[in-house]
């Protein structure tokens, strides 16, 4: 690859077609936490080609609110309201970014209902609930797209063009880390995501499945075994089993995955694919409020590459309805996020019971 | 830590308390190839502490040849003239750099002449044979240090007492990867590490133990378990199971280190722990003849340290000389050399059998 088209060459929106629309994507939020109001309210405002329309909560005082600062929600309504299918006229698909375990029910409603639905990561709480998912999003032809925002990070599609290129070789190693400092974060001891019931596991499953599922976009391949130790020391850790968690994981070809995770550690995000002939390095990955940074090693040669920074929430609304404007399959689709579930549970599996899980 | 003291308060050695001698260390080299000859012996040759005077290589003419190129060497014999204990009056101490499985014999011979003796790493091929070297080492009362260079490497030792400081709060992760395209670096398929019998193993063995002490160094801890995988995939590792080998050792506290190591891949290395409160990096780490780097980052603030760069192998040899000079015990010993000959056959060990082993 010449540094012309290093430099001139990549196209983070290889996907882009349309740019504006006069019918754009509307959207219902499904949870109106701090992510929603934060993140993905003005990632969905300072897109082109959708914005939000509805928002749905548990606390009907916190969406009204919410919806009075908006220019473009047009509904505040509860749960029941939603699968009650009332204001389904003012919005096209769903943002579903409720705590894990709950996520399916709105999905088969939104399916049932004919809405097209983005659904955040780890999809659901357990396999058999993410099966499920797959099933009912099959069952009414539905458009289902899991939210991993690293397959749309500008940061990570250059790295995945490196190693296409075969800038590194073949791939040999894969190191991917997150780790933050949950109850600083989120200063809540009763947070969801401490309530393995609601969450499905802490460290591994909430972030842990960055490096798990960034490494599987990289490498265009999925694990076929995985071992791993987790552990809660804290207290404020006792009902999830993964305070922190190691893993690997063994893809096609002996090529082998060393991830780690920690809901309370410094915070901290890469991913690594090192190769035969060289490596590629995203740090910091995965925080959308951190920089991303990109470093291409070849032989003897190393390469800082920065570039404009992108908003991740703002890429991943666009690219899902770019899809839903022009008639795309969005990727990563439910089989996709199911992968993930099975290797997350097989991590937990593999620390049980000290042994290899074949996936 | 206050920047006065990071910057004035580092003593590289911290162990110095005699600066030059009269009567300086003398060593028998065992083993002439390319590592003693350029590594070993300029390094010997810049120490206050020591100097070369016996070449023992099973190539006679060789030895003569290096010795004809010294100042200091006396004697050149062959491994037989070695054991027969000639010209052990010209030598103090030995350093053995044969290949792993041949390090026992000379330890003994050593040991029975009265000698002090610094073995290259990994100490032996075998757990057996690295239990009998501490048993014959201890049968003579006599000296041994494993030469883990990284123990007296100014940036490593600098990690570590970061590390002790609180600088980085609790450790949780240790991260560690050596690689390197052996074939390149010596281009010869007959070489002793692609060979099972005189190397006991090769990514893992060769070079994996340096992630592996580095992390029981920074940690000051052993490792209880561990699991991993390790494959040969080139034709020119048939020989060895592993060309390629990532693994995971899970030290007390539930610290867990994830480790790579590859002789059929880019060269890189990095040692880095992570904590409750932030992380020390050293990378590059391992190779001698790259300038190390350490970053230490706490919270939102991150430093680059950059410091005059050593001689790994000369500080090697000041130390153990210090020692011998002082009467001092050298480490680390053949029990801390053990530990690592354990880990790493219980390495290959949960390949096999895709089992945590216990350590």
């Amino acid at each position: 690859m010449d540094i012309e088209t290093l430099a001139d060459g990549f196209d983070r929106r290889d996907w882009q077609e349309v740019e504006a629309t006069d019918d754009p994507v509307r959207f219902a939020m499904i949870g109106v936490g701090w992510w929603t109001r934060e993140q993905a309210m003005p990632a969905v405002a300072n897109a082109e080609l959708c914005e939000t329309t509805v928002l749905v909560s548990g606390d009907s005082e916190k969406a009204e609110a919410v919806a009075a600062d908006s220019e473009t929600v047009e509904h505040a309504i509860t749960y029941d309201e939603f699968h009650d299918g009332e204001a389904s006229d003012a919005y096209d698909a769903v943002y579903v970014v409720t705590p894990n375990a709950l996520h399916l029910p709105f999905v088969e409603t939104a399916a049932e209902l004919g809405k097209a639905i983005l659904c955040e990561k780890p999809m659901e709480a357990t396999v058999e609930r993410a099966e499920r998912m797959v099933e009912v999003v099959d069952e009414h032809d539905a458009t289902l797209m899991i939210a991993y925002r690293m397959q749309t990070e500008p940061a990570v599609r250059r790295a995945k063009e490196f190693i296409d290129d075969g800038l590194i070789g073949e791939p040999v190693f894969v190191n991917g880390n997150m780790t933050e400092p949950i109850l600083e974060l989120v200063p809540d001891p009763d947070q969801w995501r401490l309530d393995g019931e609601l969450s499905g596991g802490c460290a591994v499953m909430d972030i842990g499945l960055y490096p798990l599922n960034t490494a599987r976009f990289l490498l265009d391949a999925d694990p076929e075994r995985v071992r791993g130790t987790v552990a809660s020391v804290d207290e404020a850790f006792d009902d999830v089993p993964d305070e922190h968690g190691a893993f690997q994981l063994d893809f096609p070809g002996h090529v082998y995955a060393v991830c780690t995770a920690s809901q309370n550690a410094h915070m901290a995000s890469h991913i690594e694919v090192l190769g035969t002939e060289g490596r590629v390095r995203v740090e910091p990955a995965f925080y959308p409020w951190d920089d991303r940074a990109l470093t291409i090693e070849r032989g003897d040669t190393s390469f800082d590459v920065s570039f404009e920074q992108i908003d991740q929430m703002e890429e991943e609304f666009e690219y899902f309805s770019h899809c839903l404007l022009t008639g795309e399959e969005p990727h990563p689709d439910g089989e996709h996020g199911l992968t993930d579930i099975r290797a997350i549970k097989a991590v937990y599996e593999a620390s049980e019971t000290g042994e290899t899980v074949e996936l």
